[in-house]
């Protein structure tokens, strides 16, 4: 039995998509607002050749969203698909071309992402935060800017840099709906994902945190399993939190902590890559409630051979994170 | 009310998308089978770089059968949208991709017009009348030889050269289906459509002509509405079924010619080209029936701007040239 509890993720890359699909097995009532900076790989080539605003992330949390069982698996396959072949066409995703040719066809790309949903046979609903047309700036503390989230999200200089400020330029105007289902939603979900530049640029869009200040959803924070150099290198728990809370304008009402040990051999591989995972420096007790639940998936997962971003090996497990999730809106 | 009668076009091209259209209208039961030599536009991309059979045609057969009133009429759209934006993209058509991708992910090509036909909802069937990879070749009366279909389409010779001699290399093996769809059926339909690259070179697949001697179905022939510089240059109604009767190996058992008037504007553009209406040259009774009768759509055709290949202007009426077939099942 479903329960009619309405949830909202905010955030757009991996960790949205897996809580996604946790969450549509406990409700139909789930949404996504998506954050519409991003401007790597596919999605790049979608914002400078089809002039369009990206749809990676978009893309993903439809095929989260999606019928699994019934007969849209195909498509929700196609969606997942990436060109290996095609001199042009090599590295495109099919998700974000199918996009594209909707957008074309229909006139709209807010058109072509409701229609997308309707032939993916969607479970709730997937809301760009903005239909502005915008670009993610970071600071850091030596006092270097970057722009263009591909570059932030895997910066060219030393990782260890913090990031001291991040806006978007020129300013997005909020799409409405992402405010009317924060307002409407019993819990809203922040994270996993990456913080500056999945979750945050989603707060960024003016009324955002509005919204959220607002409404009288549970905030609920999944802290992130790992920390990411070049974006939050070394940061614990509570740096995640801090870093968030300037952003939303309000205090968390929940966080959601893992417990459970991570896998030896993704750690040597992350290692490598210095990063590790997030250490939970968060009190028994903090102005908000700390949940801690084992929240990890045990499968790892490999990066495909023409995939040229990398993607998280350790992951939350959708139905672990779902079942935590569901236990806070029962308090 | 549809009747059950089986019916079998032969052809591949704009002249079987618009049999296809009128005949799904009356029957359940229409098959196509489509020539799989064709190499020009994204059909070459989708042979050279992606390493497989070409897909334009059996696309738009998929088309032309699929559901028009359903939930598919947005894939529908989709799969007739050809990209006019992205480096590399830009003229490739989305439909080819969408095969291309679903016979990467299903690991056969095969089963991925199969799926593909369960997606577009087509009513009917379409079959590549072979699997084996192999190209055109014509020779023509100066002694010279052009090989692959699109050269072949639009040579770079003088167009009023005759072909007198076509062929496939490799020979291409007989897809089994083919043979039993004619077996089977009440009536098989010959064109329209190009004479040596749509028609013809199903008929050089081994296996074809001999199933057409044994069927026990009407044999139909639809006389071109144009000629062809380049292919059909001055061609009469007489010429076509020659050339036409060389390779099916026995006499055609009905010619279907078209008796009304072709717009004036249009055969102006034509008439730039050398290329006129076929003369009817055809008695009052040959040693098939002729059937005559308005077979002309009224709508007259334009090109669209990334449409890299020349369509045709005017063209057979789907409903007027289905209307014939069902008169001549009738008799």
């Amino acid at each position: 039995m479903k329960t009619q509890a309405h949830i909202v993720c905010i955030g757009g890359g991996t960790g949205t998509f897996v809580a996604l699909r946790g969450l549509k097995k406990y409700t139909e009532n789930v949404s996504a607002i998506v954050a519409m900076s991003d401007s790597g790989g596919s999605n790049k080539r979608i914002r400078d050749e089809f002039g369009l605003l990206p749809t990676s992330d978009i893309r993903q949390c439809l095929v989260a969203l999606s019928d699994e069982n019934g007969g849209a698996g195909l498509l929700r396959k196609l969606f997942m698909y990436r060109f290996e072949k095609g001199e042009g066409i090599s590295g495109m995703t099919f998700g974000n071309l199918f996009m594209a040719a909707l957008a074309d066809i229909l006139g709209s790309q807010k058109e072509a992402i409701r229609q997308t949903g309707k032939v993916l046979r969607i479970h709730g609903s997937v809301i760009p935060v903005s239909f502005t047309k915008t670009n993610l700036f970071a600071r850091y503390e030596d006092g270097h800017v970057l722009s263009e989230e591909h570059l932030i999200d895997e910066p060219p200089h030393d990782g260890t840099l913090r990031i001291t400020d991040i806006s978007l330029k020129p300013k997005a105007r909020v799409n409405p709906e992402a405010v009317t289902a924060i307002m409407e939603a019993d819990a809203v979900l922040l994270g996993p994902g990456d913080l500056y530049t999945s979750v945050i640029p989603n707060l960024l869009v003016t009324g955002i945190a509005r919204a959220l200040i607002k409404t009288h959803a549970k905030v609920i924070y999944t802290v992130n399993l790992m920390t990411k150099y070049g974006q939050t290198y070394r940061f614990t728990a509570r740096d995640h939190v801090r870093a968030l809370e300037q952003f939303i304008g309000r205090s968390l009402d929940y966080c959601l902590m893992n417990t459970e040990p991570l896998s030896e051999e993704a750690l040597a591989i992350y290692g490598k890559l210095h990063e590790e995972p997030v250490a939970d420096d968060l009190g028994k007790k903090e102005y908000y409630t700390i949940v801690r639940a084992k929240l990890v998936s045990r499968r790892i997962v490999h990066k495909t051979k023409s995939d040229v971003l990398v993607r998280s090996l350790i992951r939350h497990d959708s139905g672990k994170l779902a079942a935590a999730v569901m236990g806070i809106l029962a308090k």
